[in-house]
């Protein structure tokens, strides 16, 4: 599985608890050092949903989290755009630690999953340094700049993934060795793009022998959160399951989508599923996860 | 002022509530990387019993404090030897990150401090890494190690202060300038033997044209807490104000020791100034300072 951030964690969660043997190749474009820590939101969102200890209702971060040394840091006038809570900073730091002492990401992340009681495979597309920036109107910035610190109101006219990157050990053989794969309902443009664009990733993938099934994050046309519908709707012309396809454009042989898109399918061009997206409750996201595996035929 | 940790800090919120214009030196000998943050316990001692932030029962660390980044540190098998409360995480942070850029210790010390509410001026004896080792009979440690690892158990032979350094911007000035000078109730080999390590601060002292008062940091002979008496019974030979006194040899005017000493003090060489030393609270902390400013002529 192909995953980013909040709803595709959401989606990991439901596809681990209906199949074995899963593994979540995740994105590192929205990775971001903070004060001197390494970041990576998209892996520990996908590490705290499938640990149970995600928050279900803020939407991100650990559930209970507190947020002490983000106060210490703003009354000493230090970084403080980003929001770290004090649990969510032990896992930075020991990440952190990690990297500088040389332990390639794949590595540590794997580590973190496992000691939190994790069994899927975590893998970040790739262990080398690959960064999303956005081209706005207002000038262009790195992801997380557009995102949290301006808040994503800036247009976007264009996605660029910058770096030299390499797929993370693991995850060509992954896509390879698949009995099906699956594109998470996250962002095709700021979460999946960027791990489509490590180099031999999307090679991989319009090279498979097995079915590519993704889900669409957006449900009547508008995203559940963030801005995926907006940038559909300037990059890709429009936000029906057409527009979304057209993101994964020979990569995937089906696309499931919510029963309100079910008018706009003409020239969808693959398998069209059609069911409820929404995953408000565990049972939700098994349901969905069980209508992606089915169609990609490798739901028991 | 020189000054170490815990002890030393409470002296010094006793002196700056009775003196104006007070520039403490501290110890930095201590210092210790931990989860890849540079910690400083004896500067951030001073720091945060001025601020009033201190935990007066628990005797380090701040009022208040959580523990959650350390116990998630914990659960993925990291570092977690040290104690670093969530707070105080904060303040590592931003010290860590400000001298990874390029900033001296002693100018993010006095940021910190000044963002605090801290009118003292607290500077570290030197930028420079400067560290303190213990040989002991198990081994030589790094000073942390030895004290917060091993708990201080294993009998010291030596102390050795490890690093080229010079003193912090400020500090030769200080003492040269100063109407009196004071050595905190610190530990003469672990906390101000670093100071006075440093190549040009111990020779500022014997040379100095004001008087320099030091307090004992023994009360009848025994340390209020940590190795201060098992150290000087070793290492100097016994736990007298005679004792404490020989560690600065050349370098005081006066002792100011507890009553419970006051029939150990044959030889002394310097003037006694006996009084009592426990700071059970603000008005012992104030009425030590004023006992060690009156003799040192420097009090209003």
């Amino acid at each position: 599985m192909l995953c980013g951030g909040v709803g595709g964690a959401r989606f990991c969660s439901g596809v681990v608890s209906v199949a074995d043997e899963v593994t979540i190749v995740g994105n590192v474009g929205d990775d971001v050092e903070v004060l001197g820590l390494h970041v990576s939101p998209d892996l520990d969102s996908v590490v705290y949903a499938l640990a149970g200890l995600n928050d279900e209702e803020r939407g991100w971060g650990r559930a209970g989290e507190t947020w002490e040394a983000l106060a210490t840091v703003s009354a000493l006038g230090g970084e403080d755009w980003f929001m770290l809570g004090d649990r969510d900073l032990g896992l930075h730091l020991v990440r952190t630690r990690a990297l500088r002492a040389g332990e390639p990401l794949s590595a540590v992340t794997q580590r973190i999953a496992r000691a939190l009681g994790v069994s899927a495979t975590l893998l970040p597309a790739t262990d080398d340094s690959l960064r999303t920036w956005l081209d706005t109107p207002a000038g262009s910035f790195p992801f997380q700049e557009w995102f949290v610190a301006r808040r994503h109101q800036d247009e976007v006219d264009a996605v660029r993934v910058v770096g030299d990157s390499r797929p993370a050990p693991g995850v060509l053989d992954a896509i390879g060795s698949a009995d099906a794969i699956l594109i998470a309902p996250s962002n095709p443009y700021v979460s999946i793009g960027p791990i489509l664009a490590v180099p031999g990733i999307r090679e991989a993938l319009a090279a498979r022998t097995v079915p590519c099934v993704a889900v669409s994050p957006l449900i009547g046309g508008r995203a559940v959160k963030g801005p995926a519908d907006r940038m559909l709707a300037r990059l890709a012309g429009g936000t029906t399951p057409v527009h979304v396809a057209s993101c994964y454009d020979g990569l995937i042989d089906a696309l499931v989508f919510d029963e309100a898109d079910v008018e706009h399918v003409d020239g969808l061009g693959v398998r069209a599923v059609v069911t409820k997206t929404l995953m408000r409750d565990d049972a939700a996201k098994r349901a969905l996860a069980e209508a992606a595996l089915d169609v990609a035929g490798a739901h028991a």
